[in-house]
């Protein structure tokens, strides 16, 4: 069987995760989540093969998105950080490309009152789901979750 | 090792899953949960009890949130269903039972814009995490991710 | 031709009708209804079983939603007292039971103003129609509305 | 008996009721009422006149209340179709001209959720009830309901 | 000196001020008017000629006000009742005519507080002022204070 | 017939009337009020009593009008500037005195729009009537209009 | 003296106060109650008869309360918890049961600022009076209070 | 070929262009229409017929096209004027009479902030497209656009 | 033991209780409450000294606060009368004088709906607690609710 | 005559029409606008230069607009995507550089009712005028009406 | 040259700066200001001559600021407390007054989130500048800012 | 003692200042920050080393402040134009690098009433102060007042 390819992509104030705000955010960085990939999934972590992209800049990620699409990649699982609140165009590029995406958040978003504009996802309407709360553990999550929807 | 004992507690009109509009709610029940947690944890899932409950009122699923407490649950994995949006009541037992809780949610309830109530969720404040768009899945995922929490 | 059941269901505070505050909500109280039905009907009344149901608590309303299902009930004219405000797994039920409802207020709670909350029927999407202002005999109009919807 | 004499009074766009989009407000035409009302009312509906009136302007269907005032007219039942919204005026004119009115919608306008200026009625407040969802067979209704209010 | 021609406009529901709701909007008609314009204003009314002008419909009072530029009229008395809170076309007329236009009410809409609409004026931003509350008398206050306007 | 005497009431930065931005509030003074009563009311006039009082303290302005209540003055023209917008401890003091009050602007607040919050009157529910827009002319206009509802 | 018999009514999650978050709630259980009153009333505390009950269901609370009608209970000691600011089932019940109704709150609710929710009582409107953030001795002052009131 | 119909249609205050207010509305008037469509167009302006019609009456214009409509018309280029904010009533007309429409404004609405109301088109949700800020060159766009749309 | 001194501490409008608008406030006034007082605490009120205020000016209610943090005044009983709504200067000085403030209404304000700005408490934040609705009688409880907390 | 150049200008998610989303954005790409251009304006399209920019990043835009400030571009025709609803940035900058600027949309956006967003145009306040709803076409039609002003 | 004389204007609870919550206001007082000045202007402080005042009233306030009109004061550097966000009757003051005003405040109200109330400065409008953050030192700025623009 | 290094950081649209809309942000440009730094801090300017970036993108923003937080850079005195009220990103950036920042305005933005968005800042919570109105010199006073708090 073919492997499938995943996108993990991040969004603005995400290439520093482990060293940024840790009460918050936690102490483990995107390089853990290899292993924690393989922990939740055993061998079937094996057929995925994944990608890494991360920029602060709104336009790079969806120039990233609209490769993927080129690329045949099979599924985003996407932290898109601030924009996702404030990015409309983020949410257009999603709803066109036709690549499935999981939207994760390190900490859980709706947890956090007192920040109405936090509470609002502009991209959640053009994903397959959402994973919040669970800090890196979280991108692992989305992969098994596309992988086993994939899998249907 | 003693096993972890997580409630996977369902609130109003979850109690037909599979057959309840299932456009939306897809057509697994929550019979398919218990191989669906297999699949995913493997034999890790061993290691774990489940208790199910499920209630259209909402002082029945606060009733049985702190009889949770009193019994030493793990955790809670959470669909409050209509509750997520309107009980203040829940929201509150959460934050005084001690007990994490997971909320879960069948459909992306993020993605059913035009809706606004629905997008709100009261409970989410008191929850570690979020999970929703995966189906029946997703409950596996909340407990998976509460003990993989539990472990560290 | 077989008669047609539906099922007269009320919300909290409407145990009492007839002794509650009679000048918003008149002295007629439910045993009524049924004289006033006869004298909408006339001998088509005849062909028409109601069954009568009342209950303070959202959780039992929802759970006779669910019997009515079961039972194969022809319709449900319904008063949801302040429940029709507030209740969104209320109207989750509707949604997925498919048995026509009617909404029916005892006074017309449009021209109650100044009590916003009041203007609001969350359960009004998943109804039929709507009947309000004209007292006990708005429930036998919504019999007699809900009978010719079903003879068409 | 004396006849009572009912004015059925059509707004905008409801002039050619029947033929408007009829996935919404069905095939049937205002010409159809009579049928419906003598199906609804028996013999009963032998004591009754009505009265017909449609117009697309504001100022018109408010002098036509003004004269159904002075002909001393028993009630009106009114469908203001998109004027049910937005005119102040004629709820100004319910409120002073002393005849009692039943406000009439053909398709159930809670029900169009997503359109909040077409949930909320400005002449609501000045009307005895509400009938909405049930085709042309609401104005029937709303008769049916009027003259039991006069016989009281 | 050449006499001051006044448009006294009244907008919908004021065809029959005196007989309408006399407990907010009092006993005197329109007619009384003349006699309070030369009470207030003594022999200076003998200077003054009105022209009257009612309708119920929005279209008609842009009509007359346009009109009103035409023949050249020193300035408005308008009440426009409920048109006031909803008609945008009209504040656009008078935004252009150029005719100088003092706003009328009978009763102070301002203390008629719970209805939120009301105490909102469109034309307002297009007046030389507001005269509300003295019932009839503020025609003549506005005739008044209008001819004072002129004369300086 | 005995006089009747009125307090001419000015809130905070109305003791410079005349010299403050005169292109908003013209150049007449509280000087010119005097003339120009006499001017709107000829001899009758000389009925009439007037005391004035200015303040830039809320509070002063209360204990002012508590003081008119206990003199028996016979009404208030009260032009409370900004704290128009924002004293409700004036408001709940006009409506416990018992003395009709008038409520003057010198410019036409309604007309100045991108402003909300100028366009909301606090006080304007507990006053008689109001007359804005008519430069210093408003102030003899509201003794003119209390006096005459006096008379009748 | 016949003595007067008050229901201490507490709603979802107070069935633990004492236990529930201290250092909100205090470490007070109802059963100190008793104490407090005769400290705060001292012998006049022999005359009150107090009926405890507590439930976590909006529609077991609106049951008691119209059987406290129906017993003829002097009056009603209530900390509705959350439900205070979701029910509007309640107040409606408040609103014709006829029993006077004393609001209690253990903590001080309005101090809770950033959470709107927390601040609105749906019940308020329909109770005597409020008294909030003085722990357990809240209810006892609410005893006293509506005692006071019925001795007068 | 056979011509092609259009309706030029203009809402309330738009009988005048070219003299109201010119420094917003510029000072060509509908006149110059047919010259700026031959200009735009060249000859294939020979292909389309105009019909213009004015009204400052909501009713008049939504008579006019329920005429267009049976008229068998090809398109609508329509300016509402402040109709376009304010009537529901012309946007249900649109919705049902199955004429293609365009929406044109003389001048730029949305460049007219500080005026929330003027910023939001009820029509518009019925309108194949919007031209706005371009005077009396945006009617012959609008013609244009739609014979383009047609000849597709 | 020394003796406790409390300030009472009354806003605008206040200081004539009694004769205001007796059907809101009653027909005590500030001179019951010292036998009030002794009523609710029996022979503790003795070990209580009260210190009387009232201005209608939002500065002097300040100063006179900050001269009861200078005085070592025990604790505030305070009622703001309308400030409660609209003074952010005195939840100012509340938050930092330290003295323990309970906040007082006559009235329930929380019943007077139709009055959103009567039904926020800029001050409650920086009070200990709040007891409204019970007369002059809510004085005497606010001082026995102090004694008691600083007993404790 | 020196040529005019115009500054056609894309934004996110545009550099791929006619592949993206076909059923609201069409067919046709921007390859076949020279051709419609030239359609519309016939020999006239001689005297134009048409320049192309897309980019997804919202500085990138910017910094081609204040480019073609530097360059004398003659106008933009701008659609500038999802930023048209949240990029004060790109607004700010049309403020400034002084270049005439025409909004283009594929589709109607005041169409897309339930996405309020969507709905309101930042940079619209900064632009000569909109077109909206005619696909391709409508970059053509905005060079034309463009054109058209800068020969008045 | 002569010296320019600058008004230090606080507004309530600002009397006791070093005192009032020194982990949000610092413990610098007033007094250390003149040194501050001398620090951040050298020299140059030699020619200014600072006037200080401070009041809780807000009509003190504005007693204060027309006083410095008529003083001919160079400017004001105002911290007005609370008022800063409930004054309306300051704004109008400093905008009728003439003289250069600076808003200050100790801390950053900008980063006190959760408090909409403090994020709006209404007298902002009518200001030259702001500063905010810096402590004591911020009146010093703000003097120098003010004498800079001054010297220009 | 070793200099300080802060970083200038401009935003979009601030690479031209002096040139644009010098009505709005004066004709002083960057190249006359340093003059003014010396103007305002006599020989403490030579203790200090001014780093200068601009940039229209979000993105390169954040990566210049991440750099920063790198390079140990002391301060930061950031403009960040229009994405002061857009973005998110920038406000999560400044949150997590440590970096004291002082956000300065060229013009008072909070005197630019009537454009709401433009009045609220997302980076404000995370700045040390604010300096708004005083054109280049703010720079100046952001790098003196930062200094100063270092020095502390």
């Amino acid at each position: 069987m073919a492997k499938r390819t995943f996108l993990i992509l991040n969004g603005p104030n995400l290439g520093h995760i482990g060293k940024r705000q840790p009460e918050i955010y936690g102490s483990q960085s995107m390089d853990d989540m290899v292993g924690l990939l393989k922990q939740v999934m055993g061998d079937r972590a094996d057929d995925i093969r994944l990608v890494h992209f991360q920029s602060n800049s709104e336009g790079a990620l969806i120039d990233r998105l609209e490769k993927a699409r080129e690329e045949g990649v099979d599924g985003v699982v996407f932290n898109a950080g601030a924009y996702t609140h404030t990015s409309l165009a983020i949410a257009d590029c999603l709803a066109w490309i036709g690549v499935p995406c999981v939207e994760v958040h390190i900490s859980n978003i709706w947890a956090r009152t007192g920040q109405p504009l936090r509470q609002q996802s502009l991209m959640g309407e053009q994903c397959v789901g959402v994973i919040a709360g669970f800090g890196i553990l979280g991108y692992a999550l989305g992969v098994q979750a596309l992988h086993a929807r994939l899998e249907d």
